[in-house]
């Protein structure tokens, strides 16, 4: 087929680069392919400020996809969490054009060289990653992640993962020979002999739909490793955060270009509030893939309604802390205060339930009640906000206002161990800080069921054992993506791997200083297990 | 945790044979564990004798599977399709209970060592293969297939899937390290380390659902696959083919308690046409994986009604043979002529339609109308049914009423090629042959669907293209397993490759002689691509 570019010849430096990531998914060390920090050797010298000015460009303008057809139409309005509006506008395209162009753009992708096709996804990434500065301007400004947090899950660690499934994915795609002679011996006659062919054929349209917290980082794995399987792809950002995806769409689509291939092959949808175009989407039937984060509500109705296409989905779950000792108090309570404030909450990974014994906890500097360990908690949460610079750093803004809302619901029902108040900054950004209620049976409807955002409940249990049983049991019926668990006897940590992780969770044990519980580690942390109803597939 | 011997030590052989599957599965050539016919030197001298025996022990007896609850009523009305009446009685269980012991024996299950799940496989796999002539009559007596094609297909290649379910499932389950410590430079800091452990979490209850055609062959990998990665197992056959996976489940329980496990870890579950459990069954929460093959109407109904499992499943499809072409004219009649014999065309890989072009074909013997052609394919079918005993040991007998009403209904609506007929060998069988129509736009209905058995349609295409396109759509449209080819030209044999692999069927190019289209080769060729309304997996 005809090629602007021998692609394996000119662009075959990033194999180097997949065959790593492939290695490091077996070892499950540490490993990065792309720099976590924009610092001036990895970046460049004035990737800071050039970022920032290729973001602020895209403003208050029309994005301007070229090839990718347009009913006319214009879609977006976006508003900054940190107040700003983006005012950007772009071209709606109607479904039909969408799948049309999908469909022949597929065909010639599909034919490509596996390896090709590798080549051209890794080309991407590299893109990608050079425009990481502007990237995490637009996530800032679409999510209300702080900068350093927007630039660095938004951009390098988004990469990275998109990376990682690219290394599965090459695994799979590549374990068959294209052809083999198959000979089968029969005794005193001749052999049978058969010459085999094997092929990959690709599912279709995968349509990835984008959640509004993490549109690049829980977006990138699906849509990569759809893309690099043959797949075509249709992009369907939330509609409060479509510039991150917008922006790495058109990198993609030029990548395609220089290659010579059809840019329709990775297409933006975008829609608005009141009139979505998601449903109509997902039940076409070429959509043979979706990649879907988002609400329990609208993951059940994909898996009941799109029967026709392999559901890989991310929903709501519970994340609990179970605290029965430790042997660094301070430590766990600064590491579990900074797990509680980082971006206000509003992750995935979050954790929300701290369960902690009615008999207190046999500690380092000895034995703390329940209420001395609550308030220790409360204590490190102030401690770490009490810089308005600094805390505007970790928390970030409230990315929408069902989460502002949700923040005085909750805190109506029960008493609050830390009310959540707001805080100004110098710059006059205003803050939100965490609510931290006691979780009892009173309140349990809000406990025992995710809610998301900055609010965390801390529930007495008769002893540790139950503490444990109680996160479990939560696990199993409302889904967890992480647990952490805090405790010096080997039985109880032999119980929390036993029931906590059985559960189908990420569990971490007794974590102090600087890794959370909210991290996912690229080539060695599973995000997601699907072995509870927090999701059905592991989604890194 | 307790066992009753050190399954590592003491069973470790059948590690070897692993290795050599998983070396085949990358290799995809040639090879077979098991032996395929049964000969003295691998089964031993008294091999056929033995195992009839043990098949008649069985009938007219109740199955007696010790420490498998019982309701104390008892199920069982398998009659041949030859047309003794088995009179084997099997204890009904309630499916609370199975639910229970289920959990129960998965939880000491789940936590062996992951080379130890293998190693019991591995050891049930010796003791089917050992059991392999008894099997092979059970599967005769409940499917209609002759002995030959029962022992070769419901014994060693039944087994040989297993075992590649296995190569997958090690392969699957082997990739991650047990624990891996992980270490994260931070430049002038000390580094960040964590201790990691992975540990694989089974889904729950694997249900499988059995067949009534093949209930070994198709029930074996998604059985041994599920097992092996930790699952516990309920196994539901086919009203009418119970006994042969009720045989394989003493064996797989025999081992159990060898190894002194939970034999509750494979269960069998029977019901009687009329009050059915498979609802039921495939509804409960802890069931979380089925695998099933049988018709679309169920298979559709699963899709909708059991989300909470990980479905795999074989439906219906429509099987094409396209004739553009060939160089061995008499070589491809009397291979097509054995692939509509074969056990009456009761195989989900049978071929059902003939598509000629209307101006005829060229071949190495000269120019051939259609006529000639279809003539010539009624012709091989009539030469190799002309003797009855070779008849009986290809065609076997209808495995069910509802196929012989098929024939009658097919036969009624157009022209037939070759009328079916009944023919009577010389121990009093009688046997069915197999009936091939004119397909035209009138009896389309019937053609464009599944026709089940032995049934066939030529029809007549304007040409050769139109043909691989009307081969194609079908396979799209209705599913397909297997396809295949005969032709001389390039362009033509390249378009084949395109449409009909591209719509996800195993596409067979020019076979003569001994390979059938029919037959799908362990650890070499897929069955079922799920690539198409055939099935949503493959299944080998």
């Amino acid at each position: 087929m005809a090629k602007n570019i021998d692609i394996s010849a000119q662009w075959a430096g990033g194999m180097g680069m997949l065959k790593k990531a492939i290695e490091t998914t077996r070892t499950r060390g540490f490993w990065n392919a792309f720099v976590e920090i924009p610092n001036p050797k990895a970046y460049g010298e004035n990737a800071l400020e050039a970022g920032k000015e290729q973001f602020e460009s895209l403003l208050n303008a029309t994005l301007d996809i070229q090839g990718q057809s347009s009913n006319g139409s214009l879609i977006g309005d976006e508003v900054s969490p940190f107040g700003m509006s983006l005012d950007v506008k772009y071209p709606a395209i109607d479904v039909r054009d969408l799948v049309g162009a999908s469909n022949a753009a597929r065909k010639q992708w599909a034919q490509l060289e596996n390896d090709d096709r590798f080549i051209v996804c890794l080309k991407m990434l590299e893109k990608l990653n050079e425009k990481s500065v502007c990237l995490a301007h637009a996530v800032m400004h679409t999510t209300g992640q702080a900068f350093g947090m927007a630039f660095q899950a938004g951009g390098p660690h988004a990469q990275e993962r998109a990376l990682e499934a690219l290394a599965y994915a090459y695994q799979a795609t590549s374990a068959l020979p294209p052809e083999v002679t198959w000979e089968k011996p029969m005794g005193k006659h001749p052999s049978l002999v058969m010459g085999k062919q094997y092929k990959i054929k690709p599912r279709g349209i995968a349509l990835t739909i984008g959640c509004s917290t993490f549109p690049t980082w829980n977006s990138y794995p699906g849509m990569f490793a759809s893309l690099a399987t043959g797949n075509s792809l249709i992009v369907k950002p939330h509609p409060q955060a479509i510039l991150p995806l917008a922006i790495s769409i058109l990198e993609m689509r030029e990548v395609l270009n220089e290659a010579g291939l059809d840019p329709n092959l990775v297409q933006l949808a975008v829609d608005k509030p009141g009139s979505e175009i998601t449903k109509e989407l997902a039940q076409l039937p070429d959509v043979r893939i979706i990649d879907y984060t988002g609400s329990d509500v609208f993951g059940d109705w994909l898996q009941a309604n799109a029967p026709q296409a392999e559901l890989y989905m991310e929903k709501a779950g519970v994340n609990s802390i179970v605290i029965t000792g430790t042997d660094d108090f301070s430590g766990m309570c600064q590491n579990i205060a900074m797990s509680l404030c980082l971006y206000s909450g509003q992750m995935c990974t979050a954790p929300q339930n701290i369960f902690i014994p009615e008999n207190g906890i046999d500690a380092d500097d000895g034995h703390k009640s329940f209420d001395e360990v609550a308030n220790s908690l409360k204590e490190a949460v102030h401690g770490l906000l009490s810089k308005p610079e600094r805390a505007a750093a970790v928390m970030g803004a409230i990315c929408s206002g069902a989460t502002e809302k949700r923040i005085q619901d909750c805190a109506a029902q029960g008493e609050a161990l830390l009310p959540s108040t707001e805080m100004t900054t110098q710059d006059g950004q205003t803050l939100r800080t965490p609510l931290i209620m006691f979780g009892d049976k009173k309140n349990q409807s809000l406990w025992k069921d995710e809610q998301f955002g900055p609010i965390s409940f801390v529930i007495k249990c008769s002893d540790a054992e139950s503490a444990i049983d109680e996160a479990a049991a939560l696990a199993h019926a409302k889904g967890a993506i992480t647990a952490s668990f805090y405790g010096t006897e080997t039985n109880l940590e032999e119980a929390a791997i036993d029931k906590l992780a059985g559960a189908g969770a990420l569990l971490s044990c007794n974590l102090t200083g600087q890794i959370l519980v909210n991290q996912t580690a690229a080539y060695s942390d599973f995000h997601v297990s699907g072995a509870n109803p927090a999701g059905n597939a592991s989604l890194a």
